[in-house]
């Protein structure tokens, strides 16, 4: 990354066309002109881009989130556009095409060359995040007949259009998948062998319709450069890069972090268009939790005549909910996340369920000690000290077995665990943890009354 | 990923020895033999693994969490892991002397060939974390006088042993770092060219004691399949691989979606090795805000007058501290996401900041409405009804504000803003949600009663 006082500068030598700044730029890697392009105004991009050739650009905008590259194309004039779009890679153009408006996407695709249009037209049916929506088309295929050396020269040949040169693969007349070569095995090769005598045949592809997450996984798991698509009669498509796979799971990464925290959206945007985009994200959870927690409110009414008795009673309900609450949240973060990253499976299921009940007991008690000792010490109250300490050591225990078994429960249902966000889970944790507590305190204060009726008859006796 | 069935067979398959689970292994990706060897008990494994070469034991264990690898490794004999050590690329035998006593680390290490011995024992001496504990030093390296032709012949040659083979290095005869060509413009470039003249000057590298986050954003970033690490002197010291950047983006993950939880660890483990693990992880800000939250308590013990003359103002005391504690960690929640993904920046800051805190503000508005309105059918009281939806209201849009900030704050003081956990938003939020609610009560009570008596001294008058 550039350091912050060079992007400055860079932008305002190119601002000033210096010829500086023209000899700087040509050093520069793309990523690194994506963002001093960032740090300069929309309507000062269009001069800052003429100092770049068509290709140059095209590599640029494919480092910018596709929203932004748009942003920018209209600054330009329609021919610059074609141009530019005819340096991109196609699913870095249909990436584009997705967040434009379908009649100017279109008008573009109208003016790009006859081979690529016919292309661009099948990808843009493809959903967003399939396999599909995710490939490209530019890759290298070689035939089960052809030698080594054949084989090396396709890919000189035809490499420099394609994403990746490293894995060529094997396909028939029809472009069905036959088997897979990396180009460190071909260059390995004695140059006059068949490709059918050295190739991988049990090639690991996705289909074209796999979830993209699935996709990035596959790719993650056997740590691959790429992977191929093919459709349901085995006929290769395209290819999905590592570079894309690691896009992939920083954006699902995202999205689990968000819906853990109740944000409700497919899309990863931190900028909303409009304040309403921002809270239609967050407000079903935030209702749903509401009318949740007006049970909450009704415990409290129904046991309302112990606040009136004692209202210290009342003191001790937020420390209670939050640490319930807190415990909870730890629990299903745990359990997301080990789910997520697969890491929990059958065979440690039962151990991770019992651990994590265990540990809330620990905290349970360690916490409940500390609360029940403040407060004694706060309001030298024996009874409400005992029912407030039990009820943390109680909740805590069961706090942390419904983090964990929330989730898994989804899970099993086939709905995404992190759905059971943070709040849903509080929730639940908040409502049991009230019962708790009151039924104790009512319990607690009735033996020690008994108890001291009991002290006082013996008393009045002796 | 192999279908849960096919795992059971082939696991009974090879733990009868058959000739047929022999003839499916030796087809079958090393992770997907991983996942196999996970099924099976752990004295068994000892039976399955004498069905493979010692080379493939190896690509096996590569595949495990060093833990289990070294758990496996125990049930064999010393000559068997020495060969299968052998096998394996310096990293991850790094890896597993990392998870093994020292004693026996060393012990294995001078059972190792000369060679790997003293490289070993400088790797040994890295930071785990760093790009230093990350990289491998199984390169390739050629030198700038060389031509394309010879640059290839060493590509095929010394590229057995290598991590990859589609970067190669070019350093001088002391090995400090002067280009990079990949293997695909090599294998484009005419054979007689020398490899100073087609080399990339400005290479792409870390340092040595870099973190190992830092390292995995750069590959993320410029697209990268490797990136060479070198010392304070531009000597090549190794590299780090994509596949490895792609598992330290999901540790990364693992441990922030952890921190934002409330949980620290610096270590991702799922399951602990004891119950006290597992508490330990989570006490910390159990701890800190049990006591923060015993100010809430304060609060109300402040107010417990309004209590005790309006019992029904407790009754809200759950639903208003959860709603605050749920848009807090919202906002939070993406927050920290934003910093993480560089998707936050200087520019877009105060948008953000303000964006979010009239979402606050909008998602107040309609949560206030809600619960006013809850509020006054229950208990049919105007007064409580208006300070309960006011509270809300006021709450929410100040809660967004704080999940926003605090982070932020803590970013701005260069600490992890992750550690900005979701308890700790929560129990700042609780103790300001209560504050606005008991003062907004107060005085609604006693602007109604003023009222109340005005209303009577004119119909006294009247």
């Amino acid at each position: 990354m550039l350091p912050k006082k060079d992007i400055v500068l860079l932008k305002h030598l190119v601002l000033n066309k210096s010829e500086e700044a023209q000899k700087i730029l040509a050093n520069l890697h793309p990523a690194d002109i994506a963002e001093i392009l960032d740090e300069i105004k929309n309507g000062n991009k269009k001069q800052f881009l003429q100092m770049l050739s068509s290709s140059k650009i095209a590599e640029v905008l494919e480092e910018l989130d596709p929203s932004e590259s748009v942003e920018i194309l209209e600054e330009l004039p329609e021919e610059e556009i074609v141009k530019i779009l005819e340096n991109m890679s196609v699913d870095e153009i249909i990436d584009l095409f997705q967040e434009m408006p379908t009649t100017q996407a279109e008008h573009l695709l109208a003016k790009l060359p006859k081979e690529d249009y016919e292309e661009l037209k099948e990808l843009l049916k493809m959903a967003e995040d399939t396999a599909g929506g995710l490939m490209t088309t530019d890759y290298v295929y070689i035939f089960a007949d052809e030698t080594v050396n054949q084989a090396i020269e396709d890919a000189r040949k035809f490499g420099q259009e394609a994403e990746t040169i490293y894995y060529l693969y094997v396909v028939d007349n029809k472009k069905h998948l036959q088997g897979v070569l990396s180009l460190r095995e071909l260059i390995a090769a004695p140059r006059d062998k068949k490709i059918k005598d050295i190739m991988h045949t049990n090639v690991i592809s996705v289909k074209v319709d796999d979830d993209q997450e699935e996709v990035a996984k596959i790719i993650s798991r056997y740590g691959l450069l790429a992977v191929p698509v093919v459709d349901d009669n085995n006929r290769l498509l395209g290819i999905v890069t590592v570079d894309d796979a690691m896009e992939v799971l920083e954006a699902e990464n995202t999205e689990d972090i968000h819906k853990m925290a109740g944000i409700t959206t497919e899309e990863d945007v931190l900028l909303n268009s409009s304040v309403w985009e921002a809270s239609k994200r967050r407000i079903f959870w935030l209702i749903v939790c509401l009318f949740g927690d007006m049970i909450s409110g009704k415990v409290i009414d129904g046991y309302s005549s112990v606040i009136q008795s004692v209202v210290a009673v009342a003191f001790f309900i937020p420390v209670l909910m939050a640490t319930g609450g807190n415990i909870g949240t730890q629990s299903l973060a745990l359990t997301v996340r080990g789910i997520a990253t697969e890491e929990l499976n059958k065979k440690n299921l039962f151990k991770f369920i019992l651990g994590e009940t265990l540990a809330g007991l620990q905290l349970g008690i360690i916490c409940g000690a500390i609360i029940s000792l403040v407060a004694y010490t706060w309001q030298q109250d024996i009874k409400l000290s005992a029912a407030v300490g039990l009820a943390m050591c109680f909740s805590l225990t069961v706090a942390s077995l419904v983090g964990v078994l929330i989730p898994l429960l989804f899970n099993l249902m086939s709905i995404d665990p992190a759905v059971a966000s943070g709040p849903f889970i509080t929730t639940v944790v908040d409502i049991i943890t009230l019962l708790i507590y009151f039924t104790l305190s009512v319990n607690l204060i009735e033996i020690f009354n008994v108890q001291n009726s009991i002290v006082q008859q013996i008393g009045v006796i002796v």
